[in-house]
């Protein structure tokens, strides 16, 4: 299992040709392009300068839609992962 | 629906060729230009370092004046929005 | 009405050709070229770590000295107004 | 009159032909020269996360040296201010 | 015995030739590529500005995947370490 | 008298020329060259977030050794005195 | 005597030709190299925004692993000294 640490999350990223149940298509605008994914495990959180841990605002298996340029893949178990911080999260899709 | 994190906000933009109800036309000079929407939703504002969480100052509804080139698009459910972050809107048009 | 956001302040910039009240002329040397107009709307101040907003230090009509290079152009009701940040502000003109 | 905001201070440059009373005399090496002016204005200072305003060091008519290239030039009643920030100021000259 | 500073950690890299037990594989895309190894010393945390030293959350012996192009590499005893910082890693392989 | 602003210090650089007393020789490898000098004058240091003035380090007559690069110079009274911020400052010779 | 300020730390750096005790060589990888060095003498610590002292984690005597690249020359008494900041001190060798 990955256990990300301080504000980083691990994603299961939704492939691209796989129409999503949400409708969310990706635009092929200029723009920089966001992506989907499920979360697969969150970390503690950051600690604050008061020596207070920040819990996180997603939480294992929802789904988001992340920066497509953000984090690091990681290979686990045959899958690809993807680590992110959580700034790199856009929004929740519920 | 789209829940976007900390103090991103959901902007269902304007489109360009329709004249604004309040009036506001793009300027074309050579500077930045601003663009109009409606805030579609907001989210619950981050988290200081004391622990508590700063609520946004603009709310779901709202037509607001955005940094043109700020933000994410975001196609869901057959319309294209933008995640932007609080601080790229300007100003909420009364 | 253009209700600006945090530390942004809306002003009605005075035009070049007219000559001010207060004897205000741009100079021509190569430094930065401020230049003089009204606040017409101050936003409510930023939030601070501690969760307290900080009030604005200028106020709706008075005459302001601002960096001519900042903001962004809002046309609305005819009128062309900038959106600036109060950092942007040199100086209050009495 | 200019009243300069935050943490701004509006000098009056001493002439570069003009003797200094005091003796200093600007050096002509490569590294970045300072000038010599007075201050007119002060702003009230910056306030603080805590809220609170933090008064500036320099005051009203004290002979200052600072920074060449900082700050905006401004013309004002037929006279050329500098507005710099007090982080600019190297030395009061007493 | 290395004993690093601060929030800083010694690593010893997993020899990329050797399938991992975890069977992570290193990725082949454009992506930043990370790496595994298992800490073999941490630091005692950062002091926070109100003095409290703020502890590690990896412990020795335990198993992380790492940015691969952080830290400085050090040779000690006939073998090869890298010294990183926490926030250079990405998860904890449990 | 030059009175230095807040975490800045006025010293009298030595010549290059001019054994120093203490021993030290500028090295001439590729490496950033510090310089020796003495401390004329120190501000009294900068202003807390919490409003409280943090004193310097350093005293007059203090011989220092500084980064060579740093700092503005100024001449008064005939002489030559560079002024730096305290940062600049790598060590006291005593 | 040289006395280091605020996070300042003065190194004795060890000849390179000088096969070291505790068997640490420097790889000749394409990392950054780091070098080793005994600790000469330390400063007080930085002063925290809270106005406190914070110490520093090494002591005079110890034998310090540091960034190739960090610090500056400083020749006293015949003796090449370098000074760095502690964050550019990556372990302590026990």
């Amino acid at each position: 299992m990955l256990k990300p640490l301080g504000d980083r999350i691990v994603i299961e990223p939704q492939e691209k040709e796989e129409k999503t149940a949400s409708g969310i298509v990706l635009p092929d605008s200029a723009k920089e392009k966001p992506q989907e994914g499920h979360v697969v495990a969150v970390g503690a959180g950051k600690v604050s300068d008061k020596g207070e841990r920040i819990a996180l605002d997603v939480k294992e298996g929802e789904k988001v839609i992340y920066s497509k340029y953000a984090g690091t893949e990681v290979k686990y178990d045959g899958k690809t992962y993807l680590v992110v911080r959580q700034d790199d999260i856009l929004a929740v899709v519920e």
